[in-house]
Parts: C-alpha cells; structure tokens; sequence
C-alpha cells in the first residue's frame, strides 16, 4: 500500500481530465508477416497520436507472469496485484453481473447430480442455461435463508450460477464444498482454521444450503444437489475518489470490467451496446468525471479465437473512434491493454503490454503505435500499476515529493 | 537499507576515482525544434564522451512522481528516497545554510502580526529580508534557552527564518504553532502523541519560545510576534564513508545542496563562486578524496524561468569544462540531473532524467548525450538510487555477491 499512499498524499484537488482506453488483450506476438496484430493494423489516428505521445511497456503483474483480467484491470487502475487479490467467487459474481458488497461472501456453485452422498456428475449433464436459469429461480423463490444467513442466487451459463451469503460476520478462509472429482463422497465447507468464528458460519450455511438444494431439487433427473466452492469477500479496495480524489466512470459492455470498476468505486454506465455507444456516453458525460475507463473486449476474443486477422480489425475499429475522442480534448489519454492475448497463443500471455500516453508533456520518440515502437518508447519498461501515477502528474495532479 | 548494507557490504577498501556532475533539472520537452534543451545544446565535449559511455534513463523517485531537490539528490547519493525522508525544517535550514546535529531539531519560523490571541498576519507584511535579518539579530541576543532547550536563530528570505532546538532529547513529532490562516486564534504546538516525552519537551520549548519571542518584538508595528512549524530532526542516515568507505566531498555554490552533501558525511568546500571555481577546486583537492559530487544550479533556474534558450546556453557552458575534468583522469564520470525540470512547464517533473556514465567499462550505443539517446542506452531505466552501485562498480570498487 505504501505507494498508493504516497500518491494518494500528493494528490492535488483538481487538474486535468484523463481517459483510459483498454483494447483487452492487445499485446500480441508476430504473425505470418513479423508484424503484431497491433504492428499490422492499419490505425493512422493511433500512429498520428504516437508521434505526440509517450510510449512504452508495462509489466502487468511481473515479468513473465501472465495475467487474469481481475489483476490486469486492477494494475491499470494503480493497484498492486499482487496486494489486492480478488477471490474466485467474487470475479464470478461480477462476469455474471451480480453485486456484491462489503462484508458478503460470493462463491462459484454448479448444479450437480448425486447419487445418495456421492457426486455422479459435478457438472449435472452441462445442462442447458436456459434450464439452469430456470432452477435458479426456484432456488430464489424457496430459499432465502439458511442458518440465520441470507443466500441470493445469481444465474450463469449451463450449469453455473453465484450465490452470495449475507448478513452478519463471514468469513472467506473455508474449503470448497466439492469432492472435486467424480465418482467420490461429497466433501463438506469447512473453516481452514477451527478458531476463525466467521469462516466457520459461512462453512455451515454452505453446507445447510446444499442440504435445502438437495431437498428443493430432489426429484429432478441430473440436477438433484449442488457444489459450492470458491468462497470470497470483496477485496478491501480504497476507492478511487477516497485515494486520488477523482470522479470515475467506466464505459464497458462486459459485466466483469462493469463489476472490476465497481469495485474501485467507478461509476458505471449501464445498457451500452458497443464503442460507439460507449464514445457517444463519454461524450455526454464528460463534465461529469475527471477518469474515465473505456474498455474493447473484442481485441481478447478474436486473440482467444486465435484469429490474427479479425483482432488486426477490431484494432482498425477502435482506431475510427479515436477522432472522437480526442475532439473532446483530454488532457490525458492512455491507449493500452490489460495484458497480451496472441493470436498465436490462443490465450492471455506474460508478454509485456504496449502503451501510448498521450499529454502535453510527452518525449516523442516513434510514428506509430505497436510492441516494437514502444519497447523504445520515452517510459521505457514498468509496472502497470504505476501507470495511474503517472497518469495523474501529466493530468497535472500531483505535487512534487519531498522540497 | 537492503539495498544500501548490500552493496556496503560488497565494497573493497579502495578502487579509481568518482565524479557526479549533476545539472540540475537538466530533464526537459521538446522545444519548438522537437528537441528537448539537452538536444539541442551544442555540447561537443558530452556528446564525444558519449560515445564512449554508458547511456540510460532513470527514474528519481518512482515512475510518475516529480522529485523535490532534498529527495532528487539523495537517490543520486545512493539513498532510497522513499525511506529516507527530510522534514521540512531541516530542508529549509539546509537552505539557509544552517547546521543541524543530529539530536537538534530545526523548525520554519514567520514573523507574524498578532493581535492578542489572533494571528492578523502570518507574514508580518512580507517585511523586507534586511529588517527580518536585524530582528533575528535581536532575537539571537536576547534568547539563549527557553524551558532548559537552547535555541538558535538564522536569518532567511523576507518574514522567514530558522529556529534550531538543541539539548537533552528532542521529538519532532509536533504539531505546527501556526493556526494556518488568518484572522483566527493562535494554534499552538502540541505533540502528536501524548506518551511520546520528547517531541512534548520540543512542542513545550516551541511554544515558550514563541511567547518570549511577542516580549522581546511586543512593540515592533507588524512583526510582533512569529509562527514555528515543520519541526524536524536530521534523517538518520549512514555517511558514505561508513556505507562505502568512500571521501566523499562535494562543490556546490548553494547553501541547499552543501546541506544535503553534510547530511550524507561529504566534506564541503566553502566559498564556491561558480563552476570554473568549482573545477579548479577539485583539480587541487583530486588527490584528496574518493568521489567528487559538482553541483550545477542554473539548469534548474533557467527551466524554472521558463527559458528554453538559457536553458540551453548553460548546458554548452558546462560542456566547456568537461576536458578539464577529464584531464583528470578519473575512472568513472556520471552526468545526470536531480530531476528534470522542463522549460515548457517551468516546474520540476516526473520525467526520467538522463544519464552519461563514463568508465573504462562502457557498452556505447550513441554519438550525443540527449534524452531520446539515453532511453535507447544499455543502461536502460533504473531507479536513480541505483547509481552508486553502478559508480562504485565501474571504479572497481564493488566485490561479486555470492561465490
């Protein structure tokens, strides 16, 4: 936390509007012409851009880890990673959209099919989400508590839903209700350690709650019981405004990053259908925020689907955006990712991201935006999590350390 | 101290000699050629020794953050600036040019106009620094010792001076004798924690201080009367000598910069008129000493002024010292600044600041000592409090860690 708080402390009480534009997963690795998808895009607003700006690569997590969209967002918003982890069953409950607020624990659950205590099919056939949704229902409608704990149930895809446990004191540190294999007794939520009161309630609630599912769900042919594992308060996170004094608001379609930034205080935006919705709302609520965070999901799906040629396209979308955005006169705007998803790796990588900064006060160094340019850039290589600093001197917000 | 005591540990007993010449806040922008001040200086004599050297930026304090000259020179001197931190007592007595002991502890003074319990004027109408310089005269002859502390007076600019508390134990964990603004009741010191005795003893002598201070000046029409803050005790820090076994001895004309080469041990050479008496004082001390420390101010007051051209003009006059300090023949020659501090903004910033390390050691990359050749160096991006191992290992100073 120390370096939060050092430039929580030197933050001044205004200064200049900045904008962090995330292409999930830009970084990317050379394709059949020795280009990067970033290098081979056709994007003469972002290259025109880099000539002004400040350019380098940011370590995500650390060198050579690669990592999740949970601690690549949190770097990019000035958090350590590796400080503030977020719990498993709290990044399912915000990529399904489900809120959850301090002091509540969220876990991951399946539907699952039992034979008496031993669990046949951990995952009850993958049955469909429309099914699932409809069970979730009936879990809504007849369960709402369990040992004096409030459960909410959240639906998500084919087998999967969230719950979330409320009310009085919980604890996160307890086993996964799983057996974890198949073809095994169930194994019971248990506290990791005996004296922690509040794991110990949570543990006996899960448990008491997948004994009601049983019940409720008795007669259905696969779906006759649950799994619940994964168990996990939100992180203790200051907000944005408590740490930096900025209002923040998140443009971005995906419930995860809507959930990553509410959980550093962002407000969000709701029902937007993509960029362009998305530059048309930043437009109209510009005066109201001093940081906004616009997030591309799509640059991570086509590099998921290892499609080089569909991410260089998506690439070439968000570039017609950025007109738009620059007519708005940031004095601050970030164009990165929240970690490399090559196409060639079908996955999220360790490479190192590529930045472009753009500000009045900017060391000039390429004509044009991609790994190699960058890897020369003016900010040579860091860590991400020092990019909200640095976003904030050039947005003229911080003072200076020391006389 | 990790860092420091390793590479304390590692030192030899003896090794080539080491000079720092730091240009301060020689950092910069691009001017109207697209050049930044160091750029476009025409500086011969850095750019063929460039040549020669190593290159690369460094980063003072952390990535983003904008480095005050306390801070910026003690990175230079090998210290984290992070953990070792000047209150701002001891800066401003360090500017002034007043010695502080370890033990003593040094606090801003205003005279003020009061108007009995009420601070009218914090700065006693800005009285001219000639009338200031008389009262503290005054002050020093009729105020030897308030509640068994001694106090000692030195004159500053304007309404400000210092005031120095020594003798027995001292805190300076104390809060300001300042309300703050005008037009309210006077604050008065007070430790911040009851239990801790010695910063009660300081804030109990403070505030005696303060009212001998109204009975001496009772009748004087607008300073009758001063304010005392930013109680501080000297950083607890190792000498060179002790981290390094290094004589260390520093040129600098302004009082702030001899200050802060006392804080670390270095001797200092009084009387300084400018750089050319600078270098012909470390001609004639060369065989004196392990490391020479040569402190350039103008580069920092011409950013400061804003002007791009002065700016320039000054590095060129450094330049033409360069052959006689290499004359010298010493083993490792580091030029860098304490921050960057570009005309463009007419402030100290956050950009990393560039470095020439000259050794027989050096893996050359470039023909000019510039900004955009230092990001491209092989030294790349380090932290500055990094570059008294490096020095100290290019003077053959530094043993291998581990076998």
């Amino acid at each position: 936390m120390r370096r939060e708080e050092l430039i929580s402390k030197l933050c001044e009480p205004r200064g200049g509007k900045m904008i962090l534009l995330v292409m999930d997963g830009v970084g990317g690795l050379p394709g059949p012409e020795g280009l990067t998808e970033l290098e081979r895009a056709s994007k003469p607003h972002m290259d025109e851009l880099a000539a002004r700006s400040d350019l380098g690569m940011m370590h995500v997590v650390g060198v050579g880890i690669t990592p999740g969209s949970g601690p690549g967002h949190l770097a990019l918003f000035g958090y350590d990673p590796l400080e503030h982890q977020i719990g498993r069953g709290i990044l399912e409950a915000l990529g399904i959209g489900a809120s959850v607020l301090p002091g509540e624990v969220a876990a991951r659950a399946n539907f699952a099919t039992f034979d008496g205590e031993v669990v046949v099919d951990r995952r009850a056939g993958r049955i469909s989400t429309e099914e699932s949704r409809g069970l979730v229902e009936l879990l809504s409608r007849e369960i709402e508590e369990v040992e004096g704990v409030k459960v909410r149930f959240y639906p998500g895809k084919e087998h999967r839903f969230v719950v979330v446990f409320s009310g009085g004191e919980l604890g996160e540190r307890v086993s996964d209700a799983d057996p974890g294999r198949e073809g095994e007794r169930m194994t019971w939520a248990r506290a990791e350690d005996e004296s922690d009161g509040a794991s110990a309630r949570t543990a006996r609630a899960a448990n008491a709650l997948i004994r009601r599912v049983r019940e409720v769900l008795g007669s259905h042919p696969r779906a006759n019981g649950c799994l619940v594992r994964g168990f996990a308060l939100p992180p203790d996170i200051r907000s944005l405004e408590e740490l930096y004094g900025i209002r923040a608001c998140a443009l971005a379609v995906y419930p995860m990053y809507k959930g990553l930034a509410r959980l550093v205080g962002m407000d969000v935006v709701e029902g937007l259908r993509d960029l362009s919705h998305a530059v048309e709302e930043l437009s109209r609520l510009y005066d109201s925020y001093d940081y906004f965070f616009l997030h591309v999901k799509y640059t991570d799906s086509r590099g998921e689907d290892g499609d080089f040629e569909a991410k260089v396209r998506v690439i070439e979308e968000v570039d017609l955006h950025i007109p738009r955005i620059l007519s708005l006169n940031p004095q601050v705007l970030a164009i990165t990712g929240d970690h490399s998803t090559p196409s060639l790796m079908r996955s999220h990588s360790w490479h190192p991201v590529p930045l472009l900064l753009f500000s009045p006060y900017a060391r000039p160094t390429a004509r044009s935006f991609g790994e190699r340019s960058c890897m020369g850039g003016s900010l040579g290589f860091f860590y991400a999590k020092d990019l909200m600093g640095l976003m904030l001197s050039c947005a003229g917000r911080l003072s200076k350390f020391g006389a």
